[in-house]
C-alpha cells in the first residue's frame, strides 16, 4: 500500500486553520473549539470512509473499520489540545490513522484484522488538570467519582457540568473499559510529536518511543528561623532556602549520575516550583517548598534516584541547621513499550531514515494508559524548536513526512503480524 | 549621680502597657497608638521634668535641658515600632534617656553642657516602607518629595496625607537640617537593643558598636528558557532557577571568605527574595529572580564581596547556559562610629559588665544617619531570643538593666569631655 503522507499534512493544516488562532491550537477539551474539531474529523470519516464514528462511555470518539480477523490493532491519539498549543501535539496520530483507514478502504475496504482509530477525549486536562482522562478510563486506570467529581475550571464550570455539556457523566465514565474489551484489542500504536529536543540534537527526524518515564513527584518543605539579614550572623542562621538551593543543585548532580550516554538510557530531575517565606529583601528565609520532579523508564533506576534525593535533602538540611519533610504528590510507574512492536517500528523508521534513534518519553501519553492493558508502542516525529504546548511547536515538513511514512509502515507490520495469530 | 535603671524598667512596661496588644507593639508611625505612645512621653517630660517638647518640621520630638556650656550631646531613639514589635526595640533609648535628664535635673537642674532628647520620626518605615525618616531628614539626607511624596499604604493613603495628619508636610521636612544645626550637637549617643544573636550567643549582657554596617542590594534575574520536566534532557537545560540557587550558595561562601573569627569582623550575605517562572511542578523554571544583601562595616571589603557575587553570578549563569542582569535596590555606606566616644562605651561597658563586647550593627538605626554629621556611638543590650520585630524579642531583665546602666556611664563620661572643651 502507498503511503500518502502529503494528504495527511494538508488535512492537519486544514483543521490547524479551523481550530486556531493567532495564540495557536484552541481545541481545549470538553469546550466548542474541541466539538467543532471532532465534527471535522467525523464528517470527514463519514464523507471518505463512509463509516460512523462511535462515542463510548468517557467520550472517546471511535471508527471502526472490521477485517478478516477478529483481532485488532488500536491507533489513536488526541484532537484535544491545551489553550495555544501547538497544531501537531495529538492530532498527527489522530489524521495520521485516519489516513491508514483510508489506505485500507482504498485497498478493497476489508483488511486482514480489524482496524480502530480513537480520538482519546481529554488527554491534556487543560481544563481540570486531569490528564490522559479518556485513555485512563478505557484502562480501567480512572475511578471518574474519587477522581473528577471534586474538579472546578478557572471560571467556576464543575466537571461533572461540563461532561454533561457533552452528553456524559461520570457514571458513564466506568463503561468505557467494557467498551473496550469488547474490541479484542491485540495491539496499541501512536505517532505523536516527540515535544522535547532530543531528535533534534541527534539531528533525526522521527524516533522509536521506549516506553514512558515513571514519575516521582513531591513537595518538600524546609523549616528553619527568620531572621534579620543583617542582624543575624551566617554561622547562627536557619536559612532554609540554602537548603533548598543545594537540594535542587545535588538533584540534577543525582540526574546526571544515573543518566547513562544515550538518550535512550537518560533519566530527569527538576525542581520547577520554589515558595519562600517571608520573601523580604532584609529577611534571612524561615521556610521554603520546592518541588522535585523524578524521571526515569528503569523503574528501579528511579527508586534509587528518589532513596538518593531523599539523602541528599537530610543532608542539605542538616548543613543548613533546618528540618526537611516530604509529601507525595504523584506517583507513576514507568510504561516500558512492547517488545515485538517497537522492533517494527525500529524497522520502519529505519526503512524510511536509514537509522532508528531511541530514545524514552519523558512526558506521558495516552499510549502510556495503553501500555498497562495492551501490547503498545509509539513512533516520535522530530520537534524543532524542542518546546511544547506553544504556538512555536512544530515539525520540519521533511520530518513530518517521514514520521508519518514510519507510522504506515509500522501499522503494516503489525496488522501482517496480527493476521497470522 | 546615681543610675536608676529600675525606674527606667518601670516606664518601659507601662509604656508597653499603654500601647501593645497581644501580637506586640503597635506603635506605628503616624498612626494613633504612635500619638498616644508619644503623649505619654510628653506628659512624663512636662510632669518630672517641668519641660516642654517641641517638634522640628519632621516631627521629630526633642526636649532640651539647656547647661553651662552652649555644647551639646543628643541623645535619642524611636518610640516608633513595627506592627506585633518587641517591647524594647526603639523606646530602651528614648526612655533610657529621659534618665539622663530626670537625673541632671534630681542633680540640680543645670547640667554642664545642654543635653537634647529626641524620639525619632518613622525609624521603622513599617507603614511606608521608608525607614530612618525624621533622623535623615535631621541630617540632610532626605529629599522628601522626591523620596516620600508617591509612597502610599496598603490602605491606599498617602504618605503625605498622613504627614498632614500629624501637622507636618513634605515642605517643612526640608526645615529639620536647620533645627538640627541650631543645636550646637558635638555628641549624638543612641541605646537600643541588639534585635541579633550575636551577644546571647557570647554570653554577654551589653555590647559596644562599633558602627552600622554598609548595605550593596540588588535583584538579580537569571533567565533561561522553560522547558516540559520530562522532555528537556538535563544537558540541554536552561535552568535559571539552578544558576540562582548556585548563586546563593556561593554569596554564603562569599561571606564566610570575608568574616573574621570574631564579631566585629563578621560580613553577611543574603537572599532573602526568590521568584520562579512560570512555578509549575512540570515546568524547568525560565526565569528566576532573586534578591542579594551585602553587608559590611568595611566598605572596601563591601566593594570586594560585591566584586565576587558579581563574578560568582556569571559563572552561575555560564555555568546552566542563562543570562543574568542585575539592577540596584539600594547601597548605604557603612558609618563607623566615633573613636573618642566608643571609648568612653568600652569603658562604661567594661565598668558595669567586666568586659567590652565589640561589634557592628547590621541593621540600621538612627545613629547611622547621626554618625554622618556628628561624632556617635552606640551601646546595644543583649537579645534573647535573638530575633526581631516580633513580640517574643526581648532583653533578659538583668541584662537590661546593665545596658541601662551602661548607657548613663557612657553619658556622664560624654558630657564631662565635652565640658571641658
Amino acid at each position: 500500500m502507498k503511503a500518502n503522507a502529503e494528504r495527511v499534512i494538508r488535512e492537519l493544516k486544514e483543521l490547524a486553520a479551523l481550530t486556531s488562532d493567532e495564540r495557536g491550537a484552541q481545541r481545549v477539551a470538553w469546550g466548542p473549539i474541541w466539538r467543532k474539531a471532532r465534527d471535522w474529523f467525523t464528517e470527514k470519516v463519514r464523507r471518505e470512509l463512509n463509516l460512523d464514528t462511535r462515542r463510548d462511555g468517557a467520550a472517546n470518539l471511535w471508527v471502526t473499520l472490521e477485517g478478516k480477523s477478529k483481532n485488532a490493532l488500536v491507533m489513536g491519539s488526541h484532537i484535544d489540545s491545551v489553550p495555544g498549543g501547538g497544531w501537531l501535539d495529538g492530532v498527527l496520530g489522530v489524521v495520521g490513522g485516519l489516513e491508514v483507514l483510508r489506505r485500507a478502504k482504498e485497498a478493497g475496504g476489508v483488511p486482514p484484522i480489524t482496524l480502530h482509530l480513537v480520538d482519546w477525549a481529554d488527554e491534556e486536562g487543560a481544563r481540570f488538570g486531569r490528564s490522559l482522562t479518556g485513555s485512563a478510563a478505557s484502562a480501567g486506570a480512572l475511578d471518574a467519582v474519587k477522581e473528577l467529581s471534586h474538579l472546578v475550571d478557572r471560571n467556576g464550570v464543575r466537571l461533572p457540568d461540563a461532561l454533561r455539556e457533552n452528553g456524559i457523566s461520570l457514571a458513564s465514565m466506568a463503561t468505557a473499559r467494557a467498551y473496550f474489551d469488547g474490541l479484542n484489542a491485540k495491539a496499541y500504536l501512536e505517532l505523536h510529536i516527540e515535544q522535547g529536543p532530543v531528535l533534534e540534537e541527534m539531528k533525526k527526524p522521527v524516533g522509536v518511543v521506549l516506553g514512558t518515564m515513571g514519575v516521582e513527584r513531591y513537595n518538600l518543605k524546609f523549616i528553619g528561623q527568620a531572621a534579620h539579614s543583617g542582624a543575624a550572623p551566617i554561622h547562627l542562621r536557619k536559612d532554609a532556602f540554602l537548603a533548598a538551593a543545594e537540594f535542587a543543585l545535588a538533584c540534577r548532580d543525582i540526574s546526571i549520575k544515573y543518566s547513562g550516554k544515550t538518550p535512550k538510557s537518560r533519566v530527569v530531575a527538576t525542581c520547577g516550583v520554589v515558595k519562600v517565606e517571608p520573601n523580604f529583601v532584609t529577611a534571612v528565609p524561615g521556610t521554603t517548598e520546592i518541588s522535585i520532579d523524578l524521571r526515569a523508564l528503569d523503574g528501579k533506576v528511579l527508586q534509587k534516584m528518589l532513596a538518593d534525593a531523599k539523602k541528599a535533602s537530610e543532608k542539605a538540611a542538616k548543613k543548613h541547621l533546618v528540618t526537611v519533610e516530604w509529601s507525595s504528590l504523584l506517583q507513576i510507574s514507568p510504561r516500558p513499550f512492547d517488545e515485538t512492536l517497537m522492533k517494527f517500528v525500529r524497522t520502519s523508521v529505519k526503512e524510511v531514515t536509514k537509522s532508528a534513534p531511541e530514545l524514552p518519553s519523558g512526558p506521558l501519553h495516552d499510549a502510556a494508559e495503553m501500555a498497562a492493558i495492551v501490547p503498545t508502542a509509539m513512533v516520535f516525529a522530530q520537534s524543532s524548536p524542542g518546546i511544547s504546548h506553544t504556538r512555536f511547536e512544530d515539525t520540519p515538513l521533511p520530518a513530518l513526512e517521514k514520521s508519518i511514512r514510519a507510522f504506515l509502515l509500522t501499522v503494516d507490520k503489525t496488522v501482517e503480524h496480527l493476521a497470522k495469530q
